[in-house]
């Protein structure tokens, strides 16, 4: 018997025995590694998901670890084989999939949201979800993949070009790695971020950082783009205040990507978009080729995932970092460590 | 001795004798014949922009006339050419016009606005802005194209592409020339219009309308595309319900124009960009080659500019046709007739 993560109501956690069953056909049995904890992760624990989840329901989608099992009809994979997951489950026949745009199929099962996620000891998922990790790149830092497939997707969707100068506002795990891919890409970038401790971090990355309780943001940004305004904004940050700054840094033909989750309407200041011919480009999870690209970016060590990890904590004590992440405790990434020790083999 | 309409002060439009000058280097003097009273003269006359207008000032930019005098220097141009102006001075050095984009220039002088525009029988202009018009194309419809202009900017901003689903939030005159240049792309287009006269004229120009305060505008879109949600929506209105209506109508990476000016910030629905990787694009003016397409749907009837015109007014009447639009009158188009009789010649 393996032990699994379960959300059951608002702010409780548990970790039960989860029963074990063969894959079926095109499905594949893995034995999750390490598995991070997203702000999704946090907002379904917040309990304001549980329209959407339904309980009793095993948590997580951003994991590192082997396989275990194929089912019938799986070729290409071996038990032991180190991977990721792409936890999206499209329809295939709405008209987003039809139009190829799969990641945001209008009946999208989202896989550690919608039906089980990897925070258990083995986990069964299609075939056709898994990304091959390399060998060596450590099963922790490949935890960091799927995050960074999100960081791939927005830097993508927002067009960043070499030489642009880009400004994120919000600098926890996603900016930080949104902050990275577009520096890589060859961008001047500064993220704007309110926690001290986050922005120690990214200034330990390299990365310089601005305080907007204590800046006056847009000054900065006039001053560092000789009046010109920013080429992209990033607004990760979920706050009101974020999209403002978002929006007034913004150069004329500007773009600004929305990848934070804002459940309310925000008022956006429409005037500038007409006057400056801003554009706003929502940007929602990934596609198969943001993940290869995250895993090469990984891999090499352009996103230092080993500085980005805070944490890790064993399986039984998930419950008590999801309460220190709710607390907004000063980290960065935690996770989870599902290695099944009885078992050992696999991993 | 010749005659200009000017702005004075809230509410009030004078008709005064202008003072005569010769064309210096590099400008033109026109005759001008017709000019259109546009929303933006209207938000002057309404007195909300007098921050930005020095009274007395001449309004008016949507005209066409003919070529009176030519400066030293002039070259091309010769008494008697019927022209339409681009009424955009840049400065040339700002970030914006170094990136190509000279027409929202950080510093720019939009001329019917900014400096005198052309609702007067003598008009001296930068030879730069001038744009030919075919010698069959009238004059009262060519007044027509700076409006056009801004359609087919708005159009090409929003990358209307062929067999698009496309909503049109708004049945003013610019709207109806949205939806008419979007037709001429080859996309199927739909009008939300709250006032039944517009309706009415939009229906006998082959575009087909719904009125948002008696049908259930999303749910029309979803019917009439299979779920989809429209492809692409301009929000022409100006109004808070207009932009609701905008983002709720498109589907999965819909792009939505932002056409009206907003002065105020407008709540928007930001989790529908990102859910559904929604884009929103603002458009403002246009840029040269947006009036040298607007002169060939003008001239080869593609806008049926004579339909658009609801009425004639001559110069010293200019005041009582801005009463009337700002009272919501049933009209479209009013053009101001500034034909001088008194010297008859060039028009």
């Amino acid at each position: 018997m393996t032990l699994a993560v379960r959300y059951t109501s608002a702010r409780t956690l548990d970790t039960a025995p989860a029963a074990d069953s063969e894959p079926g056909p095109g499905e594949v049995e893995l034995a999750p590694a390490y598995v991070g904890i997203c702000g999704t992760d946090l907002h379904i624990f917040h309990g304001d998901m549980d329209a959407r989840v339904s309980a009793p329901a095993v948590l997580g989608h951003e994991m590192a670890g082997r396989v275990v099992r194929v089912g019938p009809g799986v070729e290409g994979w071996q038990p032991g084989d180190a991977v990721t997951v792409v936890p999206l489950r499209w329809d295939g026949t709405c008209p987003a999939c039809l139009a190829g745009h799969q990641h945001i199929c209008q009946h999208l099962d989202f896989i550690g949201i919608d039906s089980p996620g990897a925070m258990q000891q083995r986990w069964t998922v299609p075939a056709a979800t898994l990304v091959r990790l390399p060998e060596s790149l450590p099963l922790d830092r490949a935890a960091l993949v799927e995050p960074t497939a999100v960081a791939v997707h927005d830097v993508g969707r927002a067009g960043v070009r070499e030489g642009e100068k880009v400004v994120v506002v919000g600098g926890g795990p996603v900016g930080i790695l949104i902050a990275l891919v577009a520096r890589a890409t060859g961008a001047e970038v500064r993220v704007v971020e309110l926690n001290a401790h986050r922005r120690l971090l990214a200034g330990e990355l390299g990365l310089s950082t601005w305080d907007p309780a204590a800046d006056d943001i847009t000054g900065l940004v006039q001053q560092w783009t000789g009046e010109a305004g920013a080429d992209v904004a990033f607004e990760v940050s979920g706050a009101a205040a974020g999209v403002e700054t978002a929006v007034d840094v913004l150069g004329v033909r500007g773009r600004l990507c929305l990848v934070a989750i804002h459940s309310r309407p925000r008022e956006v200041n429409l005037h500038r978009f007409f006057w400056r011919e801003l554009t706003l480009v929502g940007a929602r999870l990934y596609e198969r080729g943001d993940f290869e690209r995250a895993v090469i970016l990984v891999a090499d060590g352009t996103i230092p995932a080993d500085r980005l990890i805070s944490k890790v904590v064993p399986l039984t004590e998930a419950s008590a970092a999801f309460e220190a992440l709710e607390g907004g405790a000063d980290v960065m990434k935690i996770l989870v460590d599902c290695i099944d020790d009885t078992q050992g083999a696999a991993v």
